[in-house]
């Protein structure tokens, strides 16, 4: 109860932030070269998620026992915008048509090439436009931290972990892209990309971020090291499970994308894994295949339940959180910061309690 | 000749420093997760260069009267890597096969992406995995900054300039994406874009980050940021021309590329102002064609020699020259660091004396 009003306390001053920071930065540098819509579609963008990685880094901060800080928010809510750098850019990678349930942003960039007349493609004009917007995201977010608030010293010990976590989700992407759509790869393999590209810079690095901008010791970076790998894992987790099972409503994107767009994720992977050897046949035959209609994704979805991946998935979520809620317990971190990280983790994984 | 001297030591160092820098990036954070060639990819292309825009960075420290220092040089060294985003990056919105002679990024990693016999698009994975190497530059270029040894308080100086400039690279590009290519803009309209496009961010913005470094009275940053706009402008006059009429050897790149391309230059805005009727006529119906051949590109030349936009730009490029020299002369900066930027702004607008 205390939590859930501080959780949406939290979000709407980061949301505040961002909107703030991103007018801002539109007024100055995009609308006086006449880009006006684009600019929209930032602001409606940069504020429309559930900042999950500005709560975490915010928590971080919190766990150095200095309490709450307007700065330090400001420089969590940057992590928003370095959010809306991997997703804008990942969806012209992806050629993913949906985000947030909307029209992803080289689409809608390419709809307003259209609707201004211009010549030339306007699907590569909406791909470019939106690497370029990107970029403007991944500026912006570091500036976002540098112009927190915050003090010199806490800034200086935050850059080298904000370096490391930006390399690492490109990086990351990288070995997503070299992963061989036609061949399953194993649940290890998947786990450490899926830990790489998603599950540190979800949980882990954010945490880290705010903990070492508030100055706390080893212990207490290693205990939230640890607690960012097992619930980062168990949010890709979740994350894989909404991709082949979820609610449009819930995700924003059609039931069974990832099965159509033949992501290897942990949840394919263990079906691989588990699978009987029929099963396990017709799966990697729809894999091989040019396109999975209805059918195949029908078909892909009853493998994975009936070969027991779905329950083993749910399983290692649950492994994962009662693990960090452990560790929660033998830290000697304010009990209100400790209960919002176990809230947390309940959260973003997806379970009532 | 001490100029020649001290430029080609100055050159050595920056290639040396980003050499050093970038292996060690590589090490750390590409060769663990197995992409060797991609890291080898990145060395020969942030190593490659001409070093124009660091060497201006170095100079703009030069004005503040410290001296030669090392770290600097590092700092200045970091625009190399700044340049490499913005050209992989630029390489694959304009489709661009070459740079500096050599195949281009997104195309480079399209064949190691066949020779590894991955599954999927070859082209599309050289592009999105071109797009993920830049942002490792744009990461890196900024962490090389910062970790040149440069004082804190020099730093600060810098970051706002340094934002700003890498905002105005990246809307400079939308701007020029939304150029319509069947249209031939006005010379002033090109010039404009030029000038934040790549004007702004060879020259000016270069000196006045140094210069901000060192500290530079508002005196100084004016007299740089109008030499700086004066040389940037006959810099891309420069490009312009060679973009037309260049030499493979000096350019990397086929002669006429800008035409086949259907960039619209100053050069050939220059020449749609100036031609006769007949011949402007032509111009445009090349500028709508599907396709232009070889015979097309000579049509192109010819029209723009005989309209006299050869001769003025080359005259355009001649007052610019002479404006920033005179300007040098009113200035009480170093006489050594003033004949450098004059003797640099005749070497980047291939001027012999």
């Amino acid at each position: 109860m205390r939590f859930a009003s501080w959780l949406a306390r939290t979000q709407s001053s980061v949301r505040d932030h961002v909107d703030e920071f991103v007018r801002a930065r539109c007024a100055e540098e995009l609308d006086p070269a006449g880009f006006s819509l684009p600019g929209r579609l930032m602001i409606d963008f940069a504020s429309g998620g559930k900042c999950v990685r500005s709560v975490f880094v915010y928590l971080g901060w919190l766990c150095g026992g200095a309490g709450e800080s307007e700065a330090a928010l400001r420089a969590a809510a940057g992590a928003e915008l370095l959010h809306a750098f991997a997703l804008v850019q990942d969806d012209v990678m992806d050629e993913s048509a949906v985000r947030r349930g909307q029209q992803s942003a080289h689409l809608r960039l390419a709809a307003w090439h259209r609707e201004q007349g211009l010549s030339g493609s306007s699907a590569r004009f909406g791909e470019s436009a939106a690497i370029l917007l990107a970029d403007l995201f991944l500026v912006w977010a570091e500036r976002m931290v540098r112009e927190s608030g915050l003090p010199a010293a806490a800034l200086d010990r935050a850059w080298p972990r904000y370096d490391a976590m930006r390399s690492e989700l490109a990086v990351g992407q990288l070995a997503d892209l070299t992963n061989d759509a036609n061949r399953l790869p194993s649940v290890g393999a998947v786990m450490d990309i899926a830990r790489r590209k998603s599950g540190n810079y979800t949980v882990r690095r954010p945490l880290e971020l705010g903990a070492a901008m508030a100055g706390c010791d080893e212990t207490v970076l290693r205990v939230l090291g640890e607690y960012g790998d097992a619930i980062g894992e168990a949010f890709q987790l979740r994350d894989d499970l909404l991709g082949v099972f979820g609610d449009p409503s819930t995700t924003g994107k059609p039931t069974g994308d990832d099965i159509r767009e033949r992501k290897a994720t942990t949840v394919i992977a263990l079906a691989d894994q588990l699978a009987e050897p029929s099963d396990r046949g017709r799966l990697r035959d729809l894999w091989r295949a040019e396109f999975i209609d209805e059918q195949g994704v029908a078909l892909a979805q009853a493998v994975i339940t009936d070969s027991g991946a779905r329950r083993r998935a749910e399983q290692m979520i649950g492994e994962r959180v009662e693990h960090a809620r452990r560790l929660l317990e033998v830290t000697d971190l304010e009990p209100s910061v400790a209960d919002a990280l176990h809230r947390m983790s309940l959260l973003c994984t997806h379970r009532s309690h």
